[in-house]
């Protein structure tokens, strides 16, 4: 297991807002990013939560950070052993990618500390940390633990009303500003020497201080255990914070990680790619699965999972299309309970969708491009700042960018094409594809004296070029959506009463019909010397190189897209877009056109957001050439475990961990390298290892059955488990 | 006379930019800027050519400035007397607007200089100055005469091949760099003392040296002579140029004089308001009535006038909707002559117009936001240039500025709606209305499950928004504009099979029954509290001041408009715009819904462009209020006498004249405060004349009949000439 452990020596607190992330444990109900014990807000310590939302007065909307119940800071003969306050002798932070364990050994002379972290993934509410703290000379020691609600926010605050109790399971109690949520944060510790121990109430929380004589040589080992629990969860969260404490510390913190450690062996058994080939890669690939698979929402079924993941507030917690195409395939493939949590967060937020297609004067759905709660939008018209005149800038991402419609719709058909599970589809998924093709039955635009139907003014996946007509992806997706809304008939064919209901409840027989006589006339993607323009008059921007256009920044924080932007105007793109079509719609293109388009578009992408690289590694397999999906898996992969990915946009930070390129990477792995599709409900293998994997083995859930997969250089094989 | 005769003393060299425009002289033909004989290029002289375009490698096209052939430098005594050179001891420039005259009087001590200056009206190719050279010391003068070729360009140079011929008649040759285009100007002189003459061939010209002595006391006077002819004019320009210069010099400078004032005479004669009211305001209209009359193209049946006039390449000399809208009226009104020729050129640059409509993939015509000959588009993609990056901007005038064409049927409509001469129309006026609707029925967006055919993706006259939707001055021109394409066939009842062959050719009558169609489908304005909504959208911007608005920018020359600029995410607006709609179509609007609007919007407009505060006074007429209409009126006049409007949008220069304003205040003064209205062929008049006014009287040519129109606050005169 220790294969699995990335450590990292030496105290830079430069890196602290990069090690949050990278040490980041997380067992989907909430998040604590890889800080040490004692951080301070300077230090951005959070335990974000999962799914619960607030706005502080009219800043940005964003998650919520729980109080920090794990907090404890040593003293030692008066002195602080404590990052920040004293210079360590030796610092050292690792991570257990295996087990989900963070741990920390800091050495500060006289006295040491080491610890282990855990966010249960048998008891998504509970947290727990076992410290040791180690003294090399006679002294007295203090050690102040409790709840901080020192929390740092983006913009908050977001908890009002804060309630201390003291006891042996401490409790704070707060609201939300905006809903009332309540939070409950407990705290219990056990010792394993005697010690004095006085509670605190302070402005930043409730402490307690346990003090204890300790001779040269000792080491004390002090078990910390806190629960959260939210007005979501139950209508008693102090309570059953308070309840689930006790029952832990009494359990013992072995017993405790123990649960922990059996559930992620599970969890592993699911979903673990080896792959054997250099030591960097397989720990990269560990890592990113261990990144994506510990912020799956396994204690609901109807989460998604937000573009940062579980590591704070960045992109205001909100759930992008990254969720249904770069994050579902893993899940669909080897958790499919998972996946279906994913989509069943889009169905039951149909409500959200139908009124922002409202507001904008649409029928139909039209999704949130970064939605909250119940749908919400999160995305605002003001998503980036100008780093020149510090004013907000009109963006279109929210108001624009309409694929979000199709790709649900895409992968609630991609749910019932892989598991052939009706179930979805007939709990909402149908409702949910015939409101997103009614939205783009009135988002159309249609001609007076000519046959094509446009869609103009949108933004594709490539979003540095903002309002373009007849984006290829776009327009091909949409038109995926209404081939599937017309699919449905035949689906149901066995129910035809109930859906016939349904179209009456909707009202959607004419729009039927219109569907029928609009598919043919959506204008299709042109194309030139073989390449597919990724919109109307793309071609003709300016053709300059990615390093011409890097040239021209005035600054390096500068948004590069819109009409202001470096790249907006030239034929630079930030991501995959033509090549996330050839990705996601293999049978429409040939491997020639892959290849031409290939060619085209990679030397103009900047990559600058990290769903980029899969597309262009998955397509690559594709046309036989895994040599040049390698770099991109590589850096896929080990995006977290490095802490890359931009930092800034403009000048609104965008840190954290990055879901979709996890998810990415498992698609290369699998669906790249193994080439794994389905087609007729059957599964399929066209193999296209790169040189430096000899081998590739992992395992899959499909159709109920439980599968290993070994690919070599040599053939495949496929093994029931 | 003399009362409209406008000085200047004092030296000052900040304001000779300004002071370049100010006393301006011009004939239509070209313009030549107010600066003194012996400026260079840093006070930016020109003789700005109406007509002649050149580009230079990528620049911008602009006009082409010839050189300069009254071009004199005085020294007496080995000393200069020049400004630049040597300090003034008096310095004084003046105009004189009623018979066109720029006039200079500078003492450096031992020597002074006076001069009078004429573009002549009677002789569009001749220009001509008169120099008195006063001496209060014995000594030895020597004045340098010539044609200077060190000319001021914005983005040239734009001649080459300098060919110099002297002689009696110096001779300067050249052809511009793009289209070869021969440019001619010569130069005669007559000295009114017996001078030693030495010619010389300098780099930068051909000059001749006069040297004469001097006794205390002396006054000499010499005689300049100057014309320019280009290829555009005639096959031998050279010959033309020396011909001409040759028979002006014998005439001698007071003959020309003579004819140039009366041919000025004439033109008040058939132009001229007089208000009675205070000086200021007198004069203020007087050289707002110069500045326009002086660059009406006389000489041609075919060009148009550009937005900044013959006082530079600002603006790149294009022709906008400005010549259409604003310039028109007076014209039409007082000199149709003058009015047809501006639609000529718009008739014989239909083909422009077609190809541009094609290179976006629409039918029809689409004419060029900023048209240089033939038609062709001057302005780019990039008409910006951002202050803070210094990188050029993209901006949406070019292609998204889609109400020029109806601007223009609308202009050919007005045409025949006041003199009631079909001619236009038959001589291609029809066809330029046909092809504008058509292009209009291929830019519409319908929708597949509405009724309601949109204009999506425009800008209307406030540029600072960009990209919107049903705009509503631009969906009413458009329908507008469609009207009359289906009045025509009732126009030409009588000439049945002439407007059939018509119809034929452009294999029109498809579009015609689509134009019926499609009518009463065009959406809408929308309206709220009896206000009219500008676009789709706009009442959900942001409401704020204009000092709000203003506040806001970091630095003063930046851009207002498009996603980056302080103005295009709020309400507040570039110039009228929904007020613009109502001062076109004044029958659509009760007296209650111009008043609603006009309080609603005005506060919102930061009368940007010269081309709004017009609007605002001529519907404060039409509601009653002229005492709302008497500030922008004095604005408006006034503008080119003060040397205001805005000087730069963004880096880029757009100082000048402006004609557009100069229109409007005749618009102010006739259609609002005397309220000229033509309907069904008859005028009316409905005065509203401000307090500062007693009495207007002013000459129009109405349909054969040159009247004298008398308002005063008891009522209206109208006379027969």
């Amino acid at each position: 297991m220790t294969e699995y452990i990335f450590e990292k020596s030496g105290y830079d607190p430069e890196s602290v807002v990069t090690d949050g992330n990278r040490f980041l444990i997380a067992n989907g109900y909430l998040g604590i990013r890889g800080t040490v014990e004692e951080a301070d807000t300077s230090s951005l310590p959070a335990v974000n939560l999962a799914g619960v939302y607030d706005r502080h007065e009219d800043k940005w909307r964003e998650p919520v950070n729980a109080p920090m119940g794990l907090y404890a800071r040593l003293s030692f003969n008066g002195k602080a052993c404590a990052l920040g306050e004293a210079e360590p002798l030796t610092h050292k932070l690792a991570i257990d990618y295996g087990q989900s364990l963070f741990m920390r050994e800091t050495g500060f002379g006289p006295a040491a500390i080491s610890s282990e972290r855990l966010a249960s993934l048998a008891q998504p509410h509970l947290t727990a940390a076992s410290l040791t703290l180690s003294f090399a000379e006679d002294g007295e020691a203090v050690l102040k633990t409790g709840i901080s609600t020192d929390i740092w926010d983006l913009n908050g605050p977001h908890l009002f009303g804060y309630k201390y109790t003291p006891g042996e399971v401490l409790l704070c109690e707060a609201v939300t500003g905006e809903k009332s949520i309540g939070i409950a944060v407990s705290q219990g510790v056990s010792c394993s020497v005697q010690a004095d121990e006085e509670q605190l109430t302070e402005q930043n929380g409730i402490f307690r201080e346990l003090k204890f004589s300790v001779k040269s040589g000792a080491k004390v080992t002090v078990s910390i255990f806190s629960a959260v629990y939210t007005g979501l969860d139950t209508v008693e969260p102090a309570a059953e914070a308070v309840r689930l404490c006790g029952e832990a510390k009494r359990a013992g913190y072995e017993l405790c990680k123990n649960d922990h450690t059996k559930a992620w062996a599970d969890l592993w058994r699911r979903s673990e790619i080896t792959l054997e080939g250099d030591p960097d890669t397989r720990l990269a690939l560990k890592a990113s699965q261990y990144y994506l698979n510990s912020i799956a929402p396994r204690h609901a079924g109807n989460l998604s999972i937000p573009a940062r993941g579980l590591s704070g507030q960045t992109y205001k917690g909100a759930i992008f299309w990254d969720s249904e195409i770069f994050l579902f395939p893993m899940f669909a493939y080897t958790q499919p309970e998972v996946a279906a949590a994913l989509l069943r967060y889009r169905i039951e937020t149909l409500p959200g969708a139908l009124k922002k297609a409202a507001e904008y004067g649409y029928r139909g759905a039209f999704y949130a491009w970064e939605s909250q709660e119940g749908g919400t939008e999160g995305c605002t018209n003001f998503n980036v700042v100008d780093v020149f005149t510090h004013r907000p800038v009109r963006t279109y991402f929210r108001d624009k960018q309409i694929h979000i419609s199709a790709d649900i719709a895409y992968a609630l058909w991609e749910y019932y094409r892989i598991t052939g599970d009706r179930t979805l589809l007939e709990e909402g998924g149908a409702e949910v594809i015939l409101e997103c093709a009614r939205f783009y039955l009135s988002r159309a635009s249609a001609h007076l004296d000519g046959e094509a139907v446009d869609f103009a003014d949108v933004i594709g996946p490539d979003e540095y070029h903002e309002r373009v007509t007849n984006n290829a992806f776009t327009n091909r997706m949409i038109r995926y959506c209404m081939e599937n809304a017309l699919r449905l008939e035949q689906i149901f064919d066995d129910k035809k009463q109930m859906f016939g209901e349904l179209l009456n409840r909707l009202d959607y027989r004419k729009d039927l019909e219109l569907i029928k006589e609009t598919i043919g006339r959506i204008s299709p993607a042109k194309t030139k010397d073989g390449v597919t323009e990724q919109f109307d008059g793309y071609f003709d921007l300016e053709d300059c190189s990615l390093d011409t256009v890097r040239a021209r920044l005035v600054n390096p924080r500068e948004y590069w897209g819109g009409d202001h932007g470096v790249a907006g105007t030239t034929q630079i793109i930030k991501q995959a877009d033509v090549i996330t079509l050839m990705a996601l719609f293999p049978d429409d293109f040939s491997e020639d056109e892959v290849a031409a388009n290939w060619e085209f578009y990679e030397p103009r992408t900047e990559h600058g957001s990290s769903l980029s690289a899969c597309m262009y590694a998955l397509t690559a397999c594709r046309i036989g050439r895994p040599e040049l999906a390698w770099k991109h898996f590589v850096n896929t992969a080990s995006i977290d475990l490095k802490g890359g990915g931009k930092q800034w946009a403009g000048e609104i930070y965008i840190g954290g961990t990055h879901p979709a390129a996890n998810g990415g990477a498992w698609m290369i792995a699998v669906l790249g390298f193994a080439g794994l599709t389905v087609s007729d409900g059957r599964l399929g293998f066209n193999p296209h290892l790169p040189e430096q994997i000899s081998k590739l083995v992992f395992p899959i859930e499909f159709r109920g059955k439980r599968l290993q997969v070994t690919v070599t250089h040599d053939g495949c094989d496929i093994a029931e488990r």
